[in-house]
C-alpha cells in the first residue's frame, strides 16, 4: 500500500464488512461492524507507523455501498444471470459450507469493485505482514497463533515467537525469519534509507512524515539496511540488501541466535507506534471489546 | 377479496416484482416492473367491476420495501441462517432451475409477509378466476390458452372458449363449465343478490358502488342467483343456488348447450366493464405495451 503512494496511486482501503458477514455467517452482523472498525483503526495505525500522513488514504467500508437501491438491483441481476453450480464453485473456494450466504459471495466482490470504480486490487494479509509463517511454511489463518507477529503483541511475545521461529542454519528453505526480513524487515528499511535520503516517490506527503531510521546499528555505512550484532567485542555485520544477507547466511557467517536477535528488535522497532497508538486510543480499546468480545 | 373487504378486513394488494424477477429470471427488472403495473390496473379495474371503491384497497409493491437497508440487512441475516440445501428444496416447489436467483425467493417471500405486517395470506389466481380450466382439468399457467377465460377476452372469444369447454352432460365431474358456475359466476350474483338486498356486509363503502344485477332474467323470482334459457317458447329455469343448479344439471333437465350459452352471456356480463376500463385508458393500454411487447 506505502509502495502505491509512494508511486502516486491514490489508495483506497476497502473494509468489506458485508462480505465478510456472508462468507462467514457465524458472528452477528454487529460484531462484524466493530471488527471493520477494529481494522480501520489498526490499518490507520500501521500506516502512520510506516510514515504515511492518514489524508492521503482513503477508507469505505462495504456497507456504505451495499445498501443502495442499485447496488441490491445489480445485485439481483447477477443472481438471476448465474447459475447455482458457479455461485457454489466460486464460493468453494473461499469457504466450505453448507450455508447460503457465502453464495452471494462472488457477487458481492464484483460488485464492490465496479462501485469502487476500483483500477488495481491488492490484497493486503494484514494480520500476517509475511508470506510465510514463523514456521516457514505457507501461513493460514487456522494455524496456531505462535507462527505469526501480530501487530499489538507486546515486547516479550515477539521475542518469544521469533526465539521459537523456524531458522534452520545456512538454509533459507522453510526458514520464517529470512521469509520475515526479505519480505517486511528489509524492504521497510530500504523505504526508510530512501527517505533519509529525501527519495519519497512521487508522494511528496510522504516527506511530511518523521521518518524513522532503517534497522542498523548507529556504526553502519549509509547503505545498510541490516545490521546484525554479534558477541561481545566483535564489530555488528552490515548489509545493503536481503540478498547480501542471504548469501551470509547460506556461508554461515550469520548464525541463527544472533539474527533472531536482530529479527525481534527491529520488528519490535516496527510495531512500537502501533502498539503506542492502541495504548492512547480509548476508542479503539473499546472497538476491540466489541469487536472481539470473548477475548 | 371482496369477501374480506365485506367482512370488514383491511385489505392489501401486493404485488411481488423483485420476488417474480428472482423467480423467472427471464425477463428484464423493467419488463417486469411494467407487468407488475399492469395488473395493479387490471385488479383495479376487476375490483371495480365486482362493486369496490378503489380507495378501499391499498396497492403495495415488493420493490417499495424490499430495498431498505433494513430489509436487505435481515436478507442478509436469513441468508446466512439457511443452507443450500434448504433454500434449493424450498425454490424447487415453485421453479425447476439451475440458477442463483430463485434460492432468494423464499427470503423474500417470508421478508414480503413481515415487513408488510400482514396477518392474513390470500392467493389470488388473477388470470384465472376459476379453480380449474375449462377442460376440466386442473389450471396451470402453462396449459393451452383456450383452458382459462382472460379477464380482457372479447365476447366473441369468450363464446368460443365456452363453447369448447368440457361439459359432459349430467356429469359435474372434469366439468369445467360447472367449475366456472361454481366458483366464480353464482358466487359473484350471489354477492349482487345481497348488494341488491342492501346487505353489505360490515363494508359501507360498498353501498356506494352501483349494484349490479345476478345473472337471472328479468322474470326470475326474487331469491333466483342463475337463469338458463330454454329453446323458444319455454320459460327458462331458475336456481337459488349453485347446489340446485347441480341437482338440474345431473337430472338431465339442464343440457349443456342452454347451459353454455346461459355461462358465456354471464361471464361477458362480468368482465364487460373490465374490458371498457382496459379500452377508456391510455395508460393501461401503454403499460399493456410495455409489459407484454412481443404479444
Amino acid at each position: 500500500m506505502v509502495d502505491f503512494l509512494r508511486a502516486g496511486l491514490d489508495v483506497t482501503v476497502y473494509c468489506v464488512d458485508v462480505y465478510s458477514f456472508l462468507v462467514n455467517y457465524v458472528h452477528p452482523m454487529e460484531v462484524v461492524a466493530h471488527r471493520c472498525e477494529y481494522y480501520r483503526l489498526l490499518v490507520s495505525a500501521v500506516l502512520q507507523s510506516l510514515g504515511v500522513q492518514l489524508s492521503q488514504v482513503k477508507f469505505v467500508s462495504e456497507s456504505s455501498l451495499a445498501y443502495s437501491k442499485d447496488f441490491v438491483v445489480d445485485m439481483q441481476k447477477l443472481c438471476a444471470l448465474m447459475t447455482q453450480q458457479d455461485a457454489r464453485s466460486t464460493c468453494d473456494e473461499v469457504a466450505t459450507t453448507k450455508m447460503l450466504s457465502p453464495m452471494l459471495c462472488c457477487i458481492h466482490q464484483s460488485l464492490s469493485e465496479e462501485y469502487l470504480a476500483m483500477d488495481i486490487q491488492q490484497r493486503l494479509h494484514l494480520m500476517n505482514p509475511m508470506v510465510a509463517g514463523l514456521d516457514g511454511l505457507k501461513m493460514s489463518s487456522s494455524k496456531p497463533p505462535d507462527t505469526k507477529i501480530e501487530f499489538l503483541d507486546d515486547p516479550d511475545t515477539v521475542w518469544r515467537k521469533v526465539h521459537n521461529a523456524s531458522c534452520p542454519p545456512q538454509q533459507i528453505i522453510e526458514n520464517g525469519v529470512m521469509e520475515l526480513l526479505k519480505h517486511v524487515l528489509i524492504p521497510v528499511s530500504e523505504m526508510r534509507l530512501e527517505q533519509k535520503r529525501g527519495q519519497t516517490g512521487l508522494n511528496t506527503d510522504e516527506a511530511k512524515s518523521g521518518s524513522q531510521r532503517p534497522f542498523v546499528t548507529d556504526s553502519a555505512p549509509d547503505d545498510a539496511v541490516f545490521s546484525v550484532s554479534r558477541q561481545r567485542g566483535m564489530d555488528p555485520l552490515h548489509f545493503a540488501s536481503y540478498m547480501e544477507l542471504e548469501r551470509a547466511y547460506i556461508s554461515g557467517v550469520v548464525e541463527p541466535e544472533p539474527l533472531k536477535e536482530a529479527v525481534a528488535s527491529a520488528f519490535n522497532g516496527l510495531i512500537a507506534p502501533i502498539r503506542r497508538i492502541y495504548q492512547e486510543s480509548k476508542e479503539w480499546q473499546e472497538v476491540d471489546r466489541a469487536a472481539y468480545p470473548e477475548e
